[in-house]
């Protein structure tokens, strides 16, 4: 029962936002009486703290199953962006800053995240990067890894990128590319052409495995 | 005596933040009683609100200056960083955080500005960049103009970028050239490449008028 209401909630949480569903929705939702959901579960945030950490972990492991079967930085950071554009559409705009203005628990597991998991990848994603002559060497690791990390939390905040002007696939997917864009040598540059010719930027095929295209690394 | 106030005000608040600079120092500073200044200000507040608007008006008329000056987008944007960099060391890191928090009126200024003058200005450069094909035209103009002012933001930011990590300088230069790189053409780089080999990056000398080094745009 528990997996149930967390699989059920976390659909409810990403569509809806955190705020505007309440526990009589999730309850009527899967047929059962809320007071089955308190017997798992102390309150909403409970359930959104389980939520975000199974989330978490889930996504720490597809990175590093990413860095395992992607030959080079470059193809590997823009699979992370075919990652999060796989979710960014069913992700309701408001969810992070909902998250961040009302639950503080669940906000600063989200902080936890970003601050060890997603900027220790990026950081070495770019000292890669650089190690194999595809990211200028004069570029400041730490400091370019600092600002994707902050972007990503950017495209969230829906005063800053409006939802009704643009989506959030396209946020993601313009920052994405302009930030890999930002790094590359001309070397970089080859692969870079190499895998966005390859890869067609309709979202369907951009999700599709593309193992079989993936280019091999310039000399 | 009203300029003198302000022109010594400003190089206070620079230089410490708004918060720690007492109305007390000014006069101080000045060799002059609490008593004039109040003759010409309400509060700290208003002699902010002063400072901020002269700034706004001069630094918006040096734009406008550097958009006849310079022969292509690449040039011009990158002469705004020249500007930016002569400027950033001088200010206090926390003065905008200050601002923001503690001033809503001098904050609502900026904002204004940011909203009007800086956004339009990175967009109308964007949109040249594309029309004489030095900018990539897949690029979203008003995204990538907003990242833009965001990171102008973003910067000033002490929780993110620390300072006792980074320079406000090093910041401005690293995230201006990443900002510019990942919009350019091949052609772009061209320009982009002449520029930055002509220009030392010694900032004493990134500072000199460097009419006489202009590239060119390639055709």
């Amino acid at each position: 029962m528990k997996e149930r209401i967390l699989a059920e909630t976390e659909r409810l949480f990403w569509k809806y936002g955190v705020r505007s569903v309440t526990m009589e929705d999730i309850a009527r939702q899967l047929g059962i009486s809320k007071k089955t959901i308190y017997q798992h579960f102390a309150d909403k945030e409970q359930i959104l703290y389980q939520v975000m950490r199974d989330k978490m972990v889930k996504n720490q492991s597809e990175m590093e199953c990413m860095t395992i079967k992607t030959d080079n930085p470059v193809e590997e950071i823009l699979h992370v962006l075919t990652m999060m554009q796989k979710h960014a559409d069913q992700v309701s705009p408001n969810l992070l800053i909902d998250i961040k203005r009302h639950y503080p628990q669940a906000f600063a597991l989200f902080r936890q995240y970003k601050e060890q998991h997603i900027m220790h990848s990026i950081l070495e994603n770019i000292q890669k990067g650089i190690s194999q002559g595809l990211y200028r060497s004069d570029i400041n690791p730490t400091l370019l890894a600092r600002l994707r990390v902050e972007q990503i939390e950017l495209a969230f905040n829906n005063e800053i990128f409006p939802t009704d002007q643009y989506t959030m696939l396209e946020i993601q997917h313009e920052l994405m590319h302009h930030f890999v864009r930002g790094m590359l040598t001309e070397k970089g540059f080859i692969i870079y052409n190499q895998y966005v010719n390859h890869h067609s930027y309709d979202n369907k095929e951009y999700q599709a495995d593309s193992n079989d295209l993936a280019p091999q690394p310039a000399e």
